[in-house]
């Protein structure tokens, strides 16, 4: 990389104090140096945000810089992990500076408010392209998998209600004219990583998974990986007035079980462990033997198909 | 992601049988987990590669992964740091199921090679851009820095030559038409990361960087960090015969010190331990006390400027 580039991240990337104590050396040498403490391992994941795929050309950098760091950290959240560092590819097809600084504004200052530093990273000129790899800490054999699910186990979800973020994007995107209330645009925007709860399951969840997808796309890789179905109850389904709203004008009760990128958790506990229960969260279905996906509604038992984000469809 | 996605990251990505002990989750939850043996720390470097920019469109795609992995190897051993894992960050325009095949047998050829295992990333849509992430794992305060050169180190640098693949990427564009030994394009296309050299030299050098960027700019990252200077002789700089042969034609006796991509180790020993060498390597310069970096060519000193890269001039 040329001096310019070196300058340049030094300027909005660069921190000379750390936040998080487990980190040891941060962007400048080869390598970035982590601490991993006696009795943890490392958890770590990564997520790309393409322009024109995952983002508006005329996205918000601020906004965006959050999202990024955000969706890996609720990746963090859903293993049961504490955030420590991340590191960030950046593909960039020109300097904009002041684009740069509203971006590493947005990163870092969700970074900060988790006490995780940005330890290192590679520039390059390119098409528009965000890579954040997000590095955690777990107490050794105690991360939340997707493959322990266990018939006879409850399936619950956190927050306040499901599909507002697919909400948020429908009047974004101009599909859905109504006024919706801020909230909604904001789950859209700048989702809140579950990391707080999701150290609090790890004491008593069996299974857990972020919603980036949708809950019955989401789902379906707990149940393929421990091998069981589920049913999910459709009426008891957290939801904004805003979603209720959109559901009884359009008819589309598909749209909180299948609208992607709410960035809640889903988790399954026990029924002797349900008193264990520490975080807000809702009751939304129940792990069976029969394999595959259900959804019950008004009453009525549906099977229902994988409707993910089909990024080569 | 959508279905057809984890398919296609399942057959050519994922492994049942992890070549690492360290590597405890692979693909396929939110996060993968590895652990850091006590006593040692983390060290991890992330590398972006994007079409049109650091390799042609028609670049053979095994090569790719393999140089992909290299330069990632590479930051790890000019930390002194062995090798456990790496995540993959894939942005591809379209589904190409023999480009996919052929680049994954380039990069899990080499992982297979340094007993690395791929345990994690993300396959977005979008223009080619490649990005790795690799872990290692290094004794506790033993990495070796950029900021630990001390005023009358000896400097070395690993390998056969330099100027080798900045001559086969001449070569290869057509801008130097001369017969040239595969080694000169092999050394391009498929640099060989300098691992066991780097976790020899961990217990006796001061100070490491790999050669991206040629040794005059990537040497000033050392200086500037150690706050000291340097000269360079360049009549003691190992140079292949092709390298010889292109010098005396062109008079271009920049390029063993300018081009980049040879990704061999350049690293500082004390002449106390000069003894302790246990490697292949050439003595071609001393740290002074003097800022800046000069090169004594036949006899005449001078002061050079740093010739890197240039992405974004």
């Amino acid at each position: 990389m040329a001096v310019s580039e070196f300058e340049l991240i030094r300027r909005y990337f660069t921190s000379n104090k750390m936040l998080n104590p487990l980190n040891q050396l941060g962007v400048g040498d080869d390598c970035a140096l982590m601490s991993v403490p006696e009795g943890y391992e490392l958890a770590l994941t990564v997520d790309t945000m393409v322009e024109g795929v995952h983002f508006f050309a005329e996205a918000d950098p601020k906004q965006l810089g959050e999202k990024l760091l955000a969706v890996n950290l609720s990746d963090l959240a859903a293993m049961g992990a504490e955030p420590v560092s991340v590191t960030l590819a950046l593909t960039l097809p020109e300097i904009n500076e002041q684009w740069l600084s509203s971006f590493s504004e947005g990163l870092l200052g969700l970074a900060n408010k988790f006490s995780v530093d940005l330890i290192g990273g590679d520039t390059t000129k390119g098409p528009l392209t965000l890579s954040v790899q997000a590095m955690g800490v777990v107490p050794k054999g105690r991360a939340l998998k997707r493959s322990t699910a266990k018939v006879g186990d409850l399936i619950y979800v956190t927050g306040r209600g499901l599909g507002d973020a697919g909400l948020g994007l429908k009047v974004e995107q101009g599909s859905y004219a109504a006024e919706v209330d801020d909230y909604v645009l904001r789950k859209f925007h700048q989702p809140e990583p579950r990391v707080r709860e999701g150290l609090k399951i790890r004491g008593y969840a069996t299974s857990c998974i972020d919603l980036s997808d949708g809950i019955a796309s989401d789902l379906k890789h707990v149940l393929d990986k421990s091998s069981v179905g589920a049913t999910l109850d459709w009426d008891k389904m957290p939801m904004s007035k805003a979603v209720k709203a959109y559901i009884e004008e359009t008819g589309d009760w598909n749209l909180p079980i299948s609208a992607g990128e709410d960035y809640e958790l889903c988790f399954t506990v026990a029924p002797d462990n349900v008193s264990s229960i520490n975080i807000e969260c809702t009751q939304v279905g129940e792990i069976e033997r029969s394999a595959g996906l259900r959804v019950r509604r008004l009453g009525v038992l549906e099977e229902v198909g994988v409707k993910g984000f089909e990024h080569f469809s």
